[in-house]
C-alpha cells in the first residue's frame, strides 16, 4: 500500500502544476473611500497593480463593497449579502471615519461601545467561517498634524480600540491612521488641513490612495 | 371507534381542568422607562395589577427587559441572551426614543433608515420564532400640545414608521404617541413641558404609568 | 403773522409736488434664502416688480444683505456694518433657520434663550435709531406638512417666540412659517418633502419666492 | 515756583504713605468652574490665600463671576452688567470649554469662528476702557492623556488660538490647557479619563484648583 502511494506522489505533484490555481478573493469591505478606491486611481486599483508587479496576478481577485457614508451598523447589515454570499478568502474592513464624524455632521455617530460590538460580529464571524480578516484604524478627518482637528480625539480613541482588538484577537493590522500621521507629521509643514493625502479632508487624492494600497498590499500577499 | 373517543371527551376535559396552565410568558423590551415600569408603580407592575384584576394571573408572566439610554441597536445586540434566550411567548417592544433624542443629547442617535432596518430585524425573528410581537410607538420628549417639543418632528416620523410597519407587517400596535398627544391636549392648558404624564419630559410618573399600562394590559390580553 | 403763515401754504404744497421724494431704503438681513433673494427670480427682485406694478418705485430702495449659513449671531456681528452704517429706513429680518438646522448639522445651534436675547439687540437697536423693524418666522426645513420633518419641533418653537415677541413688541410681522405650513397644507397632497416651495426642503423655488415677495411686499408697503 | 514744589514733594510722599491703597478689584469672568471656584476650597478663595500669604492681602479685591454652561456668547451677553458695570482693574477670562463640549451635548457649540469674534469683542472692550484682561485656554474636558479624549482636537484648536490671540495682542496668557496636559502627561499613570485634576472630566477637584489659583496668580500678581 505503502508503495503504491509512493509511486502516484510525483504524479500528484505533476497534475498540480498543470491545474489552474484557485484564485484568492479579496473583498474591501468600507465606506466612500473604498468606494472611490475601486476606481481608475483609487487604491483597489492600484493594489492590482502592485500584485501584478509582483507577479500575483493569478493567485487575487480584489472586489471593492465600499458604499458611501457607511458606518459600522451599516456594514454589519449588508455583511451577508455583500460579504458571506460573495464567499471571499480574506475581508480587508476599513471602518470607523463616519462613525466618528455623523456625530456633529448628523448626530447619528456610532457610539464608543457599540462599535466595538458591531465590529466584533463582523470579525468573529469570518474567523468562524474561515475567512481570514484584515483590519485597518479609521485615516483621518483633517490633515493638521497637531491634533487640531476636531474628530482627532475620538479617532484617535477608537483607532486606539481597533489596535487593541487587532493584538488580542491575532488578527492583521493595516495602521492607516499611524501611516497617515507619520507622513503628516513630515510632509505637511504649512499644517494644512487638506491636500496632502485628501482632496477634502477625508477622501483620498493620488498619494493617499498610494499610501494605503501600499500599506494593505503589504498585508494582503503575506496570504499568497 | 368513534364511540370510544366520545366517551373519552369528558374526561380530557376534565384533566385539562386540572392541569396546571402554562403560563404565558410576556418580555418588555426597551429602555429606561420600561427598566423604571419594572419597579412598584411601574407600568409593568400595574399591568401585573390589571390581569389580577381580570382573574388572569395564572395565564400570563411579565418580565421586564429595560435598559436605561437603549437604542433599536442596543435591543439587537442583547436580543438573543434578554430575549429569545429566555423563551417568551410574547414580547412587547417600546423603543424609539433614545434613537431619537441621542441625535442631540450625544451625537449618537440612530438613522432613519437603520431604525427601521434593526427594528425589522428583531420584530421578523421574533415572528419566525412563533413569538407574538406587540409593538409601540415611541411617547414623548416633552409634553407641549402644540408640536413645539425639540424632537416632536422626528417622533412623529418615527412613530408613523412604526405604525406602517405594524399595518403592513399585521402586528398589533399600541400607539402610545398618539395615545399621549391625545391625553395632553385635553390635560395640559398651560402647555407644560413635563408633570402630566412624565416627571422630567420622558419618564413617567404615575399617571403616564397607569396610561401605559391599561393600554399595553388591552394588547395583551386578547392572547390569553 | 398768521395771515402770512396761510399765504406761504398753498406754495409749500407746491414747492413739496416738485421735490424729489426721498426713497425708503429697505435692508433684508438674513442667511442664504436672502443671499439667494437678491437674485434674478429671488424674492427681494420680485418685491421690487410687485412694487413697481404698484406704482411706487419712486417711494422704495431694496438692499439685500443675506449671508449663506448665517444665525441670528452672524447677524449681530455684521449689524453695524450691513444694516446701520447703511442707513435704512426699513429693515426686514428673516432668520432662523440656521439656528434651529445646525444643531444636527454641525452642532453649532442657538440655544433658544440665546436666540432670543440676540434678537432682542438687534430690533431693540434698529427701534432706539429710529428704524422700522419687520420681523419675519422662519420658513421651513422640508416640506411635509404633518409635523414629520426633523426640525419641525424646534421651528414651531422659535416661531412662536418670534410671533409673541412681535405682538408684545409692536413690531409688524410677517409669518412665513405659518403662511408656508398653510400652503403645504393644501397644496402638498403626496407629503413630499421638497419641491413645493423650496428646491431642496429650505432654499425658495419660484413659487416659495412668490409667496414670500407678496407676503413681505404687503408688510413694506404700510410704511410708503 | 520751582522751589517751592521741591518742598512740597517730601510732604506728598508721606501724604501717601499713610493714605489707604485703593485695591485692584480682579474679576473672575467664566463658567462654572469658575462658579465654584468661588467656593471654599474654589481656586478663587486659593487665590486670596496666595494673596495673602504674599502680603498683598490690601492690595487685591476678588471677585467670582462665573455661571454653570456658560460659552463665549453668554458672557458677551452679560458683559456690561457683571463686568464693565462693576468697574473692574483687572479681568481673568477662562471661557471655552463649553464652546466646544455642547457641540455634542446640545447641539449648541460655539463656531470656531464666532467664538474668535466673540471674543475678542470681550477683550477689545476692556483694553479701550483700560481694564487689564488676562486671558486662558481652556483646560480639559477628560483627563486621558493621549488625545483619546472626545474634544481634544477642538480644545487644542481653541486653545492655539487663544494662545495667538494673547500673542498678538500683548495680552497676559495663562495657558492651562498646558498646564494640564503637562501634569497629566507626568501623573496619569493608568490614562484615567477623570479622577486626577477633575472629579468629572471637567470639572476640578482639590489639585486642580490649586494648580489654577497659583497659575493665575502669578500672572494676577505681576499687576500689583
Amino acid at each position: 500500500m505503502i508503495k503504491k502511494l509512493a509511486l502516484l506522489f510525483p504524479l500528484a505533484v505533476l497534475l498540480f502544476a498543470f491545474m489552474p490555481v484557485k484564485k484568492k478573493k479579496v473583498i474591501f469591505f468600507g465606506d466612500s473611500i473604498t468606494q472611490q478606491g475601486a476606481q481608475p486611481g483609487g487604491y483597489i486599483t492600484r493594489i492590482e497593480d502592485l500584485c501584478k508587479k509582483d507577479g500575483l496576478s493569478d493567485q487575487f481577485d480584489f472586489v471593492g463593497k465600499g458604499v458611501g457614508g457607511n458606518k459600522v451598523t451599516d456594514l454589519f447589515l449588508r455583511f451577508q449579502p455583500d460579504v458571506l454570499d460573495q464567499h471571499p478568502d480574506i475581508v480587508v474592513v476599513y471602518v470607523g471615519i463616519n462613525d466618528v464624524w455623523h456625530k456633529t455632521s448628523s448626530g447619528t455617530g456610532t457610539d464608543f461601545d457599540k462599535f466595538g460590538k458591531f465590529y466584533d460580529a463582523i470579525i468573529s464571524t469570518l474567523k468562524k467561517q474561515g475567512i481570514q480578516p484584515i483590519i485597518c484604524t479609521p485615516s483621518v478627518i483633517g490633515e493638521r498634524n497637531d491634533f487640531t482637528n476636531q474628530q482627532d480625539g475620538d479617532l484617535n480613541l477608537y483607532a486606539k480600540w481597533i489596535r487593541e482588538y487587532a493584538a488580542k484577537n491575532n488578527v492583521p493590522l493595516v495602521d492607516l491612521r499611524n501611516l497617515f500621521l507619520d507622513y503628516l507629521r513630515q510632509n505637511n509643514p504649512t499644517n494644512a488641513e487638506k491636500g496632502i493625502l485628501t482632496v477634502d479632508r477625508v477622501h483620498l487624492n493620488e498619494k493617499g490612495n498610494q499610501l494605503v494600497s501600499e500599506a494593505m498590499w503589504k498585508a494582503i500577499k503575506q496570504f499568497k
